[in-house]
């Protein structure tokens, strides 16, 4: 069968989705059509919850309605051959789609540990963005009682946590001296790791994955160290690679690490800082395309929703004519995670990253609380770091412990990173404070922290 | 008594806690003194929470520490005169005090009617920042079955839903046709004011207060419209004009609305635009403090919390050397309230502000939630309306109707204006999600605001 669309847009997750819904609204004379390998798309954030709080894969999916509302078509296939000079791709079931614009969306692929014995036994699972192998791994780990989790990254975390509430015996093997290592500077870092102990949840610092034990199932792991655990499963939780393979075989450049090259209106071809007319009608944006740090301005392979998203609504605007104001200028890192009812943001660059790569920055933790008077019911501590470059004062990172408001409190930082403020913004600012909602005014800890590097500035 | 200080601060509620806190660490060398009616200072956010939520002005302090760690010295008394020509204050108790500089944060004082028959009744009252009178209201309240609130601004509405939640009959009196009408556009106080009477608070819109009824004590409210209430206690929530009674009798000039003119570096004289060296030794911070708009650049008598801490933090670095990047550029509204588990949140110009005064602008509201997936426990609508100027794309205004991180999600608003971005800077945004903390990546709300007006500058 042949068929032809204005804009292809291949993957339908959250880049797929929001590049797809979005442009249709400013393109709405043209065709979407989004091919997809499963019918419905999970929420990536949400994949940790799936195993207690939301109790089922069908509560954490995207409502189908997003694109349909919006006009997108969607094909539930898979693309199996690309060919962007003659703008044709081929699909699984043998259909033959020509095309105006591709978006390629293809997302990522969890890593695995392929020369470990035992990773193939029943019970060893990766953390893929699909349906039908979460619902499954889901109704298998509710069977287990033993779980162990390789790393103690994000989605580690979030999902031992998860494990525990569910009444799993949870344990943790990370390579590095603590969880979140990568994504927080060691003081909050170890708050995290000394709250999961807390909890009941067992870390194995500083250790690895040799091998996993069992006939057909897992019955155990062993671990770098000679340490020897019985599990019931196993959750390999170490990180992510861009899904490429079509891009590559097409002849798509990618970058040094595995990300399809694109420039900052999200054109898939000769990457940043270039623009070729024979880049405009394939663009990439998602996992699969190219990050560059905000700030270190190099590659790296942070894959996560906020920026696929950014990148979807830049990439759908610009599909056939271009906006000045909405070019992609690198990630911010946001990350967030919950462990009970603390919640751990970190966006922009750890005090460590900026140190190691030699940018001369000062910085300021300063402690408080989510509501005010602290005689407020519900009232949960609030810790809130900032990373500020000495010479210019621009801030650069910003890390959050706290209740319910991290996620708004952490997004303001971001959003002062992004848009390249110093700390006067901050320090002038006229933060709105409410006694159930915020911090008081008096002692709001983002203001102190800007603060305390102020004065250092002043003083003297 | 005779006695001296470098820096001396008129007031200690959060204006001159924040200035003389602040100031100490910015010139440790100096001496500061805080003169305050009161030994304690009342959170002025909290007062409405004191008549349930927490049970006891004792539980809405500030904690007193702030000052003594700061190494400032507090003495509880009141200035009667001030001469800043002299540089020497005489307080109640008969001290003379000389200063180097005086900073004026003698707050606001409650509007009452002073013309309305039976305004002097026993359990007739306003709403004060002070501990002596509000502990003896609740105290008087406690014994009150129903009350009347004249007056539905944020005030009136917090006490009402508070006392409400305290089991008693509560009734809203409002010259305007909703509550919340100035701080609000209509579709957001419409809200609000429903969620009141579906609570069984009862509103008497476009009414006002006539005379109050009863021989000692009130016994009802006689009101414009010729209802007549029976009621036992009376609060007036009618708003708040400067303390500013010592300022003019020591001849510093007021504005046209009675606030003590103060110019950029928060001294206190000759008024906005303007610096001259004789100005450079009294300042003035807080609500006694002139205020002008951020946007609009005229004089408002709004009186905020957040409004005052920044005024206190700039005055602090501006005592004795100029800062050029701390100046006060004008009051952001910002606004939150709840209403049983929901916020309503406002900050800069509404649309009906912005017409009135001949902005041309665009406005979008959207809606969405406040975590995700919907499947998610506690999930709370959330509403988001941007105002942002046709011309410019400048963000001017932001309302936010949702759960507990609606007040951090203003701040970002109210941040966004006061560094004047536009809706690029939002729509480029890279906001981190988390499901117990944001809305969906796809579809939060303050993005899809931003985007509505993008697509009406970008089709056509």
């Amino acid at each position: 069968m042949k068929t032809k669309t204005d804009v292809l847009v291949i993957g339908g997750s959250i880049a797929g989705i929001v590049t797809a819904a979005t442009g249709k609204t400013l393109y709405p004379d043209c065709d979407f059509l989004v091919v997809r390998k499963e019918k419905e798309a999970v929420v990536p954030c949400g994949i940790p919850y799936i195993f207690e709080t939301l109790h089922s894969t069908e509560k954490d999916l995207f409502s189908e309605a997003v694109l349909s509302d919006a006009g997108v078509q969607v094909a539930v296939d898979e693309v199996v051959s690309f060919n962007p000079r003659d703008k044709i791709c081929r699909t699984a079931d043998g259909t033959e789609i020509s095309f105006a614009r591709a978006v390629l969306a293809t997302g990522s692929i969890p890593k695995t540990l392929p020369n470990i014995q035992g990773i193939d036994l029943e019970n060893v699972f990766t953390v893929p963005k699909e349906k039908q192998y979460l619902s499954a791994m889901h109704a298998r780990l509710s069977a287990c009682h033993k779980v162990v989790i390789i790393g103690g990254g994000f989605t580690g975390v979030a999902i031992a946590d998860e494990l525990h509430k569910a009444g799993k015996d949870v344990t943790i093997v990370e390579g590095l001296p603590s969880v979140l290592k990568l994504c927080f500077d060691e003081d909050f870092a170890i708050a995290a790791h000394q709250m999961l102990i807390s909890k009941g949840i067992r870390i194995f610092p500083l250790d690895g994955l040799k091998e996993i034990l069992g006939d057909t199932h897992v019955t155990g792991v062993l671990l770098e160290s000679g340490a020897r655990l019985e599990t019931d499963a196993v959750i390999l939780a170490i990180g992510f690679q861009p899904n490429t393979a079509i891009a590559q075989e097409a002849g798509l450049p990618v970058n040094e690490l595995g990300f399809i090259k694109t420039n900052e209106f999200m054109q898939a071809g000769s990457g940043y800082g270039s623009m070729r007319p024979e880049d405009a009608k394939i663009l990439a944006v998602g996992d699969c395309a190219e990050k560059r740090c905000f700030i270190t301005r190099v590659p790296r392979n942070i894959m996560l929703a906020s920026t696929a998203c950014a990148e979807a609504r830049i990439a759908a605007v610009n599909l056939y004519r271009l906006s000045v104001a909405r070019i992609f200028e690198g990630t911010i890192p946001t990350y967030t995670t919950m462990i009970g009812d603390t919640a751990f943001g970190a966006t922009g660059i750890t005090e460590s990253v900026a140190k190691e790569i030699r940018f001369k920055i000062t910085t300021a933790t300063c402690e408080g609380y989510d509501r005010h008077p602290l005689s407020m019911e519900n009232t949960h501590p609030q810790i809130v770091k900032l990373v500020v470059t000495r010479e210019s004062g621009l801030i650069i990172g910003g890390q959050v412990m706290g209740g319910s408001s991290t996620g708004e409190l952490l997004n303001l930082i971001g959003f002062a990173i992004q848009n390249r403020m110093n700390i006067y913004s901050i320090l002038t600012a006229q933060i709105g404070t409410h006694p159930m909602l915020t911090s008081s005014p008096i002692s709001y800890p983002l203001i102190k922290a800007a603060e305390e590097i102020a004065r250092s500035r002043w003083v003297g």
